[in-house]
């Protein structure tokens, strides 16, 4: 077996999921994700842990939702005793077909999700960590060969996180203490509020209040946003490709907006609700390990050098107690590259320029 | 996707494990076992059952088994939590290698066994039924090619279950009224008791107190077992290879043994404890599906024209209220052909001859 697998392992056990003896274990394995999952259980023994391993196929799932009527039980009380006396969650993504479920009603997969809010909130109350081990069906997604897909995600998995973390804590800093972010790039020109809001340092451990591996951006709840801006990096939206993006803010909302490809699904997200005409989230990615957008949303988001923002739903965690924030039923990220031309600046002071930190060389 | 597997989806929800709408289903999927999954997932969205799928991997549990120091938990909370609300379990065997956990020390297996009694019995207190997906492992294991296993499977699972059902109730009957049971064939003249025993038959439905699929036997609980009996069925026990054990039996005891093949792990067995010196079961293979001997437990002892023992534990379900009955930590069948030339005698009178039973053809 690569070695790296159980590098993968060993992170996700240990530096994600900080998983000790007698920790009550869910492993939720992926159709493709079997030599991840050996790997988790060869560390999960080593630290003396309990463990119950599920199996996540979308076959399954849609052979599932297709012979049902749509009239789902809500809560099975089964799977949520599993999950309510779970002390941590690992989910190893890696699936045969990322459009296994493609012909599955949009409605049917919605009422079955409206159905497991219980269950939902019993494994998110967990120490939960969602990460993937890179399969055909990912490296095709990524528009790569296995061997290099193999190395772009052990790249961005196996970091030097307690490094990465203390970086990212000194935008964190800059953040918490700021009352304005501006963003000048290529098409774009924008300005938010964030006076008041926590920004979350994601390091891609649960210690962090981060549960993705890979992880390593820096996020917050922006308000009040004003400008324009332009989303160039490719992405798939609801199963639709989107190309160049440009949505334009008055008042904290998009009040006009376009696309080179897929603006209609944006028109969609927008009308969902108020809540998704203005942004949950802005976040900045700093893993250097992500070196090229992979139509991943757990790659591309941390990718460095770039800037995302989520039309929808805020994260409670950065807002201060008792503060709702921005709601939505959606949260749809859209990034930009920061590169060449570009400044983040906080308070009127440039942060970032040219897709380099303050506190990097050759800023 | 081979139509056989739908139907044999639909025989594991409906025939075997009778479920309804609203049951809370756990399904256990092998490693080689997917596509049974898909099916069986279909078949339990039909019936509006709520699903759980878990992942059962001898590759996986023999990398948790080699990492952990041996000092395991007594019944993790959460697996214990998922059968205690369970209605049902499904167990789609189907390995990817039947000696995958060759190498874990038998004291660590036994330990980890031990360490989960209660999860083991809140498993068994459910309607629980075993099956297994053709896979290359077990076709190899078979010494047959993968086409051939799979026709020899469906041949054993996909049988007129209702009608079986009836013809096995004849020799339930006969055996439940009787006080003794007489085998005769080469190299057998064994007696034993059945008096006051209840005999049980085992038609793959949980209705039955039956948790195979395929079944297809009649079996009760003998004791004061006398004579010689010789096993001609090759086996594997402990993964070495058994062939003619024979043994002589006084006062419902082996006094001697002997084996061509194999004899040290019959000797372990008889070591094991008292119980383990005397019979447990005395089982009739009746399913006609079933032609051949393929090396797997599950098959080979349901198979026509064939009767089985076990060394060792006795089942509740043919005993009177009350009453113990053999014990032992052991429960190990040997299976003999009742080929030309044997008889099956219950109070003297000939029930089957040369294999074919009193009410069938050609008696």
């Amino acid at each position: 077996m690569d070695d790296r697998i159980y590098q993968h392992a060993e992170t996700l056990v240990d530096w994600s999921a900080r998983i000790e003896r007698g920790d009550d274990v869910v492993m939720t394995v992926a159709e493709g994700a079997h030599d991840l999952a050996t790997a988790t259980a060869e560390v999960l023994g080593e630290r003396g842990a309990n463990l119950v391993t599920l199996y996540q196929s979308g076959e399954i799932g849609r052979a599932y939702l297709t012979g049902h009527d749509g009239k789902f039980d809500t809560d099975s009380e089964h799977e949520l005793a599993l999950y309510e006396n779970a002390d941590s969650v690992l989910i190893l993504g890696g699936e045969w077909n990322t459009a296994a479920m493609a012909d599955v009603p949009g409605e049917r997969q919605s009422a079955y999700s409206r159905s497991r809010q219980a269950i939902r909130e019993a494994r998110m109350d967990t120490d939960w960590v969602s990460t993937v081990h890179p399969t055909r069906a990912l490296a095709q997604q990524a528009g790569m060969s296995l061997p290099a897909y193999e190395d772009f995600v052990y790249d961005a998995v196996l970091r030097d996180w307690e490094s990465l973390a203390g970086e990212m804590a000194q935008l964190k800093s800059i953040l918490d203490d700021s009352s304005e972010v501006r963003i000048v790039a290529d098409g774009t020109d924008l300005t938010m509020s964030i006076e008041g809001r926590t920004a979350v340092n994601s390091a891609a451990s649960v210690e962090y209040d981060s549960h993705n591996l890979p992880s390593g951006e820096v996020f917050t709840a922006p308000e009040a946003t004003a400008g324009h801006v332009t989303f160039d990096v490719p992405m798939t939206i609801r199963g639709q490709r989107v190309r160049d993006v440009r949505l334009e803010f008055e008042g904290g909302e998009v009040v006009d907006y376009s696309a080179a490809m897929g603006e209609s699904v944006i028109g969609e997200v927008l009308d969902t609700d108020d809540g998704a005409k203005r942004l949950g989230e802005l976040g900045v990615g700093m893993n250097r390990g992500i070196d090229r957008p992979t139509d991943s949303i757990l790659f591309d988001e941390k990718m460095a050098e770039t800037v995302h923002l989520a039309l929808g739903r805020a994260y409670d965690s950065c807002l201060p107690e008792g503060e709702s924030g921005n709601d939505s039923a959606v949260h749809v990220d859209l990034i930009t590259n920061m590169d060449d031309g570009s400044r983040f600046e906080v308070d009127g002071e440039v942060v970032q320029r040219d897709g380099k930190f303050r506190w990097e060389d050759g800023f």
